[in-house]
């Protein structure tokens, strides 16, 4: 049966929890079909997460290509395919517990850098699993600067091939995904040189092991990186090149070719590389980074009303954690900051569509905006959401801490997202080139694109609230977060003029503004976030019920960033200290607000016990049965040690000296 | 050889290294006696941690074991005992990875509860390891509130014994160490019933496994808890009670006793029972987070400098990473908590010491003091160690991520400690009820401790920098701490008040100041670090070199709390936003200052590097080769996968249908 502590939130709800769950998903429809997907995926025994924090790093390796090799019989016997609707819930259904996602990396490549002759070959080898592919592109030595890619391709005028070899130990290749043990191909990223001459980096495809018995192929080196914070179930790899032979046409050609006679060809734009990226940062926010925040959000909340601890008043009994304004200010604004990301993700998943759009029809002007963002999103995402997960691991105190409440995994699987596909500082700082750029521009009265217009329309206002209830209004918090982010903006690129003023060089002046430039990007980010859940609201006209309690997590969202960070509010004045006690009373209000409908609002987000696999966060609140239960099955319990025999008897027999 | 990369930053040290180590030590000798001890740990073979992190849980609880029994051994070879100096320098030695750390607490309680009698009794037989002890106090349902315990102890007159029960599932003993599969004993937390009368909380000596055959004594169901995010060294473990009967004399009865017709009988003073905690509380503070963080700082700053990505001048070679500004801003800062966290270890040493003196005395004054200190600094130590090891992991990109860094470990590790020993934000609550009361008092004329009596002289005024330069003075930045932390104790003192004088019941008022208590105890206990900090420079005058070192690291711990919370000096203006950006330009010039001594500030902490264990902060600087000869070693390369034949294989050949 159901917790009755638990039970209880539910009666409550001010909204329909089923309504909510379909605005998410983008219609009921979809939620009927993500639901089916869940359904299957879970029925299937092989798919069982069950036994998943008991397993070693070889076990859940075996365990991901079992999966990935059981989904392709299963899509076909369901009738999913790549194109169809069901496609976009397999990965979360499977809580990404599966391998080959290098190999699915590997096809895009060779679909977006490969010609059409390479297409029609490789592309269908790689879909019916004639081989099996990953990305070769990080090295020992480096990861977000490419440039610096050690790994070279020598052209070979005499047999037309490419000579591939990783010339020192830091030109490794080290952290792709199944290459380690799976991948017989690759796409490996080298800088090519042709008569003497380097032409930069470029991606070659490359055999690593035999199709008929995956042994080594001459030449290659490789194997597994060994053990992770997480990610168990991917053979992250390393591979070296000792003068490996690959033909002419197996560089990626579509935009840069080596004719037979070793003439250099460029041809296309080379900005779509761009878009690639840019894609990929959009997709990770949400597989990777708002999945695990709104789990974590789940689990946390529904614990905090089954435990009880402590007394609010004395002669009741204990009271629910959540009751406490600590708890709820622990997990309350990062519930906001869920539905925040949710709905920019929203946003991100448009503008990308409606670029995508414009791209086909050879328009690039976008892509620079759309970098910026994918970047500076992608950086306050995986932060906030990271640093949410781990809010919402310590909220649960020592049970927390158990890899039984599902959160430890959750943690060190999000924290990853901060580093892959570009550290975050680097992140922070492109999308700050790209607001200083059109900050300049906006100010010589050049046209910007609209998401930077506010830049230049930085005054000295203050802030008009005269009493807490006014900041409730969208108005009014909206316009101090752009303040606060032209502010920053301006400020620095301000000191950067003056720098260069000054005499210091540009590339050292930008070194020492870059504190600065990133907590503006950051600013800037954060500004578009609030900006897009009060505009997200604003169009909820027609359901009452949900755009009340939205609107409630939208000011607190707001608000909590405020009381966050309030020195850069405070710093011009644009808000005062009397004002910022406002905001505090606020935003403090509003957690009581919402804690009545903190189950219903993370219930909403439609977790399956399977998915959650946390002995905390299940929907009947069993917790303490759960864990008993779990810690039973754990190899410490079912697995004799050989301890006692060996080390406890002869201590305790007094038998130590015949060890 | 050492990494020419890091041998250069050695060479332009500002300090003599070893006189900075002979410092952090206590003297030269102390010195001397550490390094004994870890090299003779380090030589013997049964210690090493070399296979670490490929270890499954129960290989580590096995080699936990191992060491502990052995070290009896090495001890005893060694000629080193519990009282001589080497004692405290083993557990270092060892990176606290070994058993039996509960049963020193078993031994510890019944010391300290336990009358001479039962001393007498039991203490022996736990020092020769005739019995393993465990201490069973938190359960399923309950930790920090002891009160609520749901272990009943129930007094039967006829036998003269007490009958233990776990009434319900969540009454069930959860996560004490050693009590999974090691212990014999343990002792019982349970409500004491005598006569139908309940007396509340006390502890009993429980026999839990034979002494023969280590099988489970009648009534006992126990086993260990399952997989946790760190500890899996430790066999964290479960007990139930089911009619398991003691006899009277194992009550430890010092301070309470049943006697033989159920008469209950008080004495002494309970308030001894803070002092236990309070110890604890402090030497977790050395053990297990003050290490953690410094090992942190060393790992991720010879990272740094041996990392080379992007260029910070065109056509010059690749910046080390520790030259780019925000990775300084990432990393220095932490370093510099380091040092501030390890002396006011050694001032709450120094107060735990006097302290005990007074309390042998039986002088009880300085207990609340002692417990506001050791609850808030437990606190506050956990809460900035733990976010910067995970400021230092991240600092290290992709290889920070993998375990053969030593930064994974090291932060879940250190993560528990904001959990274990009291849940961080209770404890800093019951600071801010010291803090309250201390404010009280001292508004109304009445007599507090001298730590405390600066939250009486507020006064409206205003920070007197002019220049950046004067926030390099210790005066002006002690003073603008002061000033914040008596602001928000004042400040939420007036709140509660209006709270309670509007007719809000007093834990009602004092719930809704929960968020702003904890806030001030934080800036509280921040402002003794500083000030300590302050003072502990000013005593090094007898030497120049590192006295001038150490005085930029207090600046930069000072000037960064300030950069870090701008908002809680900005509110009331006593700094103006304009000064802000004076201590904004003063702290990043402290950064590049600091930069240049990084390398020998980290070297000064002396860690070997096997108690390092990390394949990127070994002393040589030889990252790659060590990342690459460390990942070959691992299972996932050492053993073969079934994968290939079973799903692999299968799935190349086309034969899946035969699956």
């Amino acid at each position: 049966g159901i917790n009755p502590d638990l039970a209880s939130e539910r009666q409550t709800a001010s909204f329909s929890v089923e309504k909510l769950t379909a605005l998410l998903d983008g219609g009921a429809e979809r939620t009927r079909i993500r639901r089916a997907v869940a359904e299957a995926i879970e029925r299937d025994p092989v798919f069982s997460r069950e036994n998943q924090y008991f397993q070693s790093q070889n076990e859940r390796y075996e365990a991901a290509v079992r999966k990935a090799v059981h989904l392709q019989k299963k899509m076909h016997e369901m009738g999913w395919t790549q194109d169809g609707p069901e496609f976009k819930y397999i990965y979360r259904a499977l809580s990404g517990d599966v391998a080959f996602l290098l190999h699915n990396v590997f096809v895009r490549s060779i679909s977006v850098l490969g010609s059409d002759k390479q297409i029609a070959k490789w592309i269908p080898l790689a879909t019916k699993y004639r081989l099996i592919g990953s990305y070769a592109q990080t090295e020992l030595g480096h990861g977000t600067y490419l440039q610096g890619l050690e790994t070279t391709a020598v052209f070979d005028i005499n047999t037309q091939e490419f000579i591939l070899n990783t010339p020192k130990i830091s030109a490794m290749k080290w952290w792709p995904g199944d290459m380690g043990r799976s991948a017989t191909h690759t796409v490996v990223f080298a800088q090519l040189y042709v008569l003497g001459k380097c032409y930069g980096v470029h991606p070659f495809i490359v055999q690593i092991r035999s199709l008929q018995d995956h042994s080594l192929c001459p030449g290659i080196t490789a194997g597994d990186i060994g053990p992770k914070m997480n990610f168990e179930h991917t053979d992250n790899g390393y591979l070296m090149l000792q003068n490996v032979r690959v033909p002419r046409e197996n560089m990626l050609n579509k935009f840069c070719e080596v004719q037979p006679d070793g003439t250099y060809v460029r041809q296309g734009s080379q900005k779509i590389n761009y878009f690639t990226m840019t894609t990929v940062r959009i997709s990770l926010i949400e597989d990777e980074v708002l999945i695990a925040l709104l789990k974590a959000c789940t689990i946390a909340i529904r614990y905090s009303v089954v435990r009880r601890q402590s007394k609010l008043k004395p002669g009741e009994e204990e009271a629910k954690i959540l009751d406490y304004q600590t708890q709820q200010e622990k997990l309350l604004p990062q519930l906001a900051t869920g539905y925040a990301f949710h709905f920019i993700n929203s946003y991100l998943q448009g503008l990308l569509e409606r670029g995508y759009t414009e791209i086909k029809r050879k328009n690039f002007d976008t892509l620079p905006e759309l970098h910026a963002f994918s970047s500076g999103f992608k950086a306050l995402v995986t932060q906030y959401s990271t640093s949410a997960v781990e809010i919402c691991l310590r909220a649960c105190g020592g049970h927390g801490y158990s890899l039984l409440s599902g959160l430890p995994s959750l943690y060190t699987r999000i924290l990853a997202s901060c580093i892959y596909e570009g550290e975050n500082t680097i992140l922070f700082l492109q999308t700050a080139r790209f607001l200083i750029k059109c900050f300049m521009a906006a100010s010589a009265g050049q046209p910007v694109p609209p998401s930077v217009t506010y830049l230049a329309a930085l005054t000295p206002g203050k802030c008009p609230a005269k009493n807490k209830l006014d900041f409730l209004s969208p108005d009014t918090y909206t316009a101090a977060y752009q303040h606060a982010a032209a502010r920053l903006v301006s400020s620095t690129a301000a000191k950067l003029q003056d720098l260069i003023q000054s005499g210091v060089k540009r590339h050292d002046a930008w070194n020492q503004c870059t504190v600065q430039l990133a907590q503006a990007a950051k600013a800037h980010c954060h500004y578009l976030t609030v900006k897009n859940f009060v505009e997200t609201v604003e169009k909820l006209e027609t359901q009452a019920g949900i755009q009340k309690i939205m609107k409630h997590l939208c000011d607190l969202f707001a608000l909590h960033g405020i009381f966050s960070n309030t020195g850069i509010f405070l710093h011009d004045g644009y808000i005062s200290g009397a004002q910022m006690d406002m905001v505090t009373a606020s935003y403090l209000d509003l957690l009581a607000v919402i804690r009545k409908d903190a189950v219903p609002l993370v219930d909403a987000f439609d977790f399956t016990d399977k998915s959650l696999n946390s002995a905390l966060g299940s929907y009947d609140g069993q917790v303490y049965q759960r864990l008993y239960e779990w810690a039973q099955k754990s190899p410490t319990n079912t697995q004799m040690s050989p301890a006692y025999e060996r080390y406890l008897k002869p201590l305790l027999h007094n038998k130590l000296s015949k060890l």
